[in-house]
């Protein structure tokens, strides 16, 4: 078992990564200063599988469960969701120490952890990623939200949790293409800030996809570090933070565009890196060297880099303006600049958009 | 104008206190790091009154408003209502950085201020509050909320405003019932902390009544510091923050079981102190003379000290038990020691409160 440790001074936390832990959830989680009474959140996929294992853990350290199934999809992270999981928190009895566990992929860590973050204002959270996605992103950062018919997240918090356990053996139970969609934000950490990790994943990838179980906690490791010396230094996203968007302002748009589910968040995140990498080819700021070995990783992870001619150019553009983090008006764009640096591209101009959005046609 | 500075860090904040204030709140506002949007949500009581002069003053500061008007009353402090205010919100425009501005009484400020808090992971907030229980209450504390069909509050936040701006001149168009009841919260803080300002209350309680500017102005200015020095020690409420529960844990009984809107929130705490009163006397913690002062101030300010018969005893006790406040089914009462000192008192046992009721009968 390895551990990454995030200083967020009174908010800090760990995330335990290994073998077998969701069977250890009693134990570490009766060890934080909780309550009695858990409410154990997960969804109709992940519950069959892994929520009575967890249950049982515990119960077995003295704890009383609720569980709470809700729907497997994206559209269950909305406000009526919420208004279920107060009901059921409030007649199983949690008070203002009880935790709030999450058992699943980010769509149930992020209602789960809106619902801890203003149950009775405030409880603790407690968050059992079981996709790779969820274990490298969600695990840091504290963003909790659900969506608004408007757009996604549009509702949510910073909220922190008390802990996190990412058990890798719980991999073995996603599809490829959600695994694959995962390492779209590994690929990130490398490009904005670890160019030996880029370079270890550009090694040792085969051993990623095979689900070696040293490689896959060494990834999330490493990912969970890399995200929290960012997260450490900007917490509410002001500055820094921003840079963790890359590949997410056209990612977005994409997603948006294409209507959510036609591709996976990472599938959507590595067209639009590829994007960003376009433009930072462009704007000369980035060698095409080090394009060709970005869009390459991905391409080897088994993620689209290109994007495709029924999503146009002008209407991505204006699904970029309607973006949260879209501020004035103006559009930010994260730039890669090197493997290993990125930086913060704001008032990015239009027609270098819709240029870099061409170039990422083939 | 006076000012409280209230500390909290990179959260600090300031409370402006005049008359004619509302005229300068674009000046104000615009003085903040804020983008050009707001949305100035108010009610149908106090936005036919003042939103007019707030809008005109926004817009002459150069910022562009939304109004937002929400039926009044606490049965609209509801999620249904925070989803009115995001799609309007979202629909004006307003980006991470565009401020929510509260104009009204604790109502408003609670739902805007969840609002503030969620939109976008939350959005620069601005309170104007226009009845005297707002200006030295939910100025100081950054206690933000919504009902639940299971209780008062039961969703909220901790978030703090940027500003707030409390015009003296907005509590004399307050109804006289509404005035007497922002004065429970008044006394409280001279009852928990501040003995000197306890008896500049008993000797100038006329003046108050009468809304003398400069008497109301140290009414508010003294409560706002009152209340400060107790949240920059605990902004959270892990522990000397429950202080400010004197008078709430039978009061928020008292108005459940009468059902909410029979007493006003004023009210119902008045009556909770004199059964918190009545404890420490029964405990041998506060003499009969203090106990005296208390209720005697109280019944000057015109607040009932006397719980109704139709209240049973059982029947309050039962309530304190759903109270969000109570952990781990303990009841833990917050007991008046002295004039300007109260202390925590956990696991209050049935059969004194169920005493302390009866004393507080006639």
């Amino acid at each position: 078992m390895s551990e990454v440790e995030i200083n967020l001074g009174s908010r800090s936390y760990r995330i335990m990564i290994g073998s077998s832990l969701l069977d250890r959830a009693g134990e570490l989680i009766a060890g934080l200063p909780v309550g009695r009474q858990v409410l154990l959140v997960t969804n109709t996929t992940v519950g069959p599988l892994y929520a009575g294992r967890v249950a049982a853990s515990l119960e077995g350290a003295g704890l009383t469960v609720t569980v709470a199934e809700v729907p497997d999809g994206e559209q269950y992270k909305s406000l009526a969701s919420t208004e279920l999981l107060y009901e059921r928190a409030f007649s199983a009895g949690l008070d203002r120490r009880s935790a709030v566990v999450a058992l699943g992929g980010g769509v149930v860590g992020d209602l789960a952890g809106f619902v801890a973050a203003t149950y009775m204002r405030g409880v603790p959270f407690v968050q059992l990623p079981t996709t790779l996605l969820a274990q490298v992103d969600s695990s840091v950062g504290g963003k909790v939200a659900v969506n608004h018919p408007r757009g996604k997240n549009i509702i949510g918090a910073f909220y922190q949790p008390s802990l996190v356990i990412a058990d890798t053996d719980t991999l073995s139970t996603l599809n490829n293409r959600e695994l694959r969609s995962g390492l779209a934000e590994v690929i990130k950490y490398g490009i904005i800030g670890d160019e030996q990790f880029f370079t270890w994943l550009e090694q040792n990838l085969p051993q990623v996809l095979a689900l070696k179980p040293e490689a896959l906690a060494y990834v999330i490791e490493q990912s969970c570090s890399n995200k929290a010396r960012v997260v450490e230094e900007d917490e509410t996203e002001q500055g820094a933070r921003a840079l963790l968007n890359l590949g997410h302002t056209a990612g977005h748009a994409i997603e948006a565009l294409a209507g959510f589910g036609r591709y996976t968040h990472g599938e959507a995140v590595a067209m639009g890196t590829a994007v960003a990498t376009q433009l930072g080819v462009q704007l000369g700021r980035l060698t095409l060297a080090a394009a060709d070995r970005i869009t390459g990783l991905l391409r080897r992870a088994g993620l689209p880099t290109t994007v495709p001619a029924e999503l146009a150019g002008a209407d991505l553009v204006a699904a970029m303006h309607g973006d949260k983090k879209t501020v004035g008006g103006a559009i930010t764009f994260i730039l890669p600049v090197k493997i290993g640096q990125a930086v913060i591209h704001p008032n990015t101009a239009e027609e270098h958009i819709s240029r870099a959005i061409v170039a990422a046609r083939t």
